[in-house]
């Protein structure tokens, strides 16, 4: 579907249409193995443009991607995420510490891609609109984007995983970004090497899912 | 598709899949003129189920879903919305200020079902793994199950409205939740009553949608 191609907004959508959407939605993983592959430009393309048309407060559109390609970059970022785990790891006892240290939590070795997902906190684009009380919800915009990006990456056969175990600041010193953008996400997107569908942190004993809690008012 | 139906992990989207999953992204709206009549409560269930397989940090699922039905409640949070409304108003000078006054912002006084979604700030879920140099992914783990509620509620032909011209602290108070939740979203759900697809910020002239802005280093 090329970017501009009229859509029709009154069709309702079939029910195996529902249902794979649905099917998308569960088996949507965070990947942290990938093949180092490189991945055609015109599937990242179509991802971004997913993120693009997500919904932002006031219309902001506040996501700004920085595609990261330099090795001496991309080493900086390994770097940094080896340090924030290892911290994060002396935090932890025990079984717990053993766990830990056993997960494989980026791939930031093997992705072909790399896109840090910033912010820009001082745009002017929407004029304000929505965010005066929730300030937050800039940033909230720009993750909307960032799971529009991951569900049509998945849809197309990709792998996305997001790494937050890292010094958001280093990164964006690191990628010479303006000071009023702040990072919100950065991923690894390839091709996946999957062994398995089941969450990682799932099959290793961290945590499993649970059923939704809903109260009423 | 039951909660617990297998799902195929392995097999591959068809193009005419990925086409749907794409104009359901590009018309996914912000509605905020609804039809009074209720919504199935399948379809409800449905949508939630989806948010509640939204990607999470170290698995920690920290949504919490407050369904608000009580007349006195919502009263108080339109309330709450019209003085937050207001004092964003009085921000606005000259044109801007006589096209805020002109925008819809919210179907509070329509929508059937009004869904508050915090973040439990204090879960011990994941036990803190990926969110200790990024803490607010915490509540972006929330955002991304809104967005995936948001899609798949617009699959089903219902809208959703986000607003966030609130005081989240009185809305939290309003509806006596833990102190460890934090609002992320507060949701007008229900069939929308459209009357043009463009967004009503593009349509009255506020801001219109750009393209991607996309760097490399």
């Amino acid at each position: 579907m090329p970017p501009d191609a009229p859509v029709d907004h009154a069709a309702a959508f079939a029910a195996a249409d529902i249902d794979e959407f649905e099917r998308l939605i569960r088996i949507r993983r965070d990947v942290r193995h990938f093949e180092r592959t490189p991945i055609p430009e015109e599937l990242l393309a179509r991802a971004i443009d997913a993120a693009q048309r997500a919904p932002s407060v006031g219309l902001s559109q506040p996501w700004r991607f920085v595609r990261v390609d330099d090795p001496d970059r991309r080493a900086t970022i390994a770097a940094s995420f080896r340090r924030a785990n290892a911290t994060a790891l002396a935090g932890y006892d025990g079984e717990d510490a053993a766990i830990y240290a056993s997960l494989k939590l980026a791939g930031l070795d093997d992705a072909p891609v790399q896109l840090a997902v910033f912010t820009d906190e001082a745009t002017e684009t929407g004029r304000g609109l929505g965010r005066q009380t929730m300030p937050e919800t800039l940033g909230y915009s720009t993750v909307a984007a960032v799971q529009n990006l991951w569900l049509m990456a998945r849809a197309l056969g990709l792998g996305v995983g997001w790494v937050s175990i890292l010094d958001p600041a280093a990164v964006a010193a690191t990628l010479d970004v303006p000071s009023s953008w702040s990072l919100t996400a950065y991923l690894c997107i390839g091709y996946p090497r999957l062994t398995d569908d089941t969450p990682e942190l799932e099959r290793r004993g961290w945590e499993t899912r649970r059923a939704a809690h809903i109260e009423q008012r």
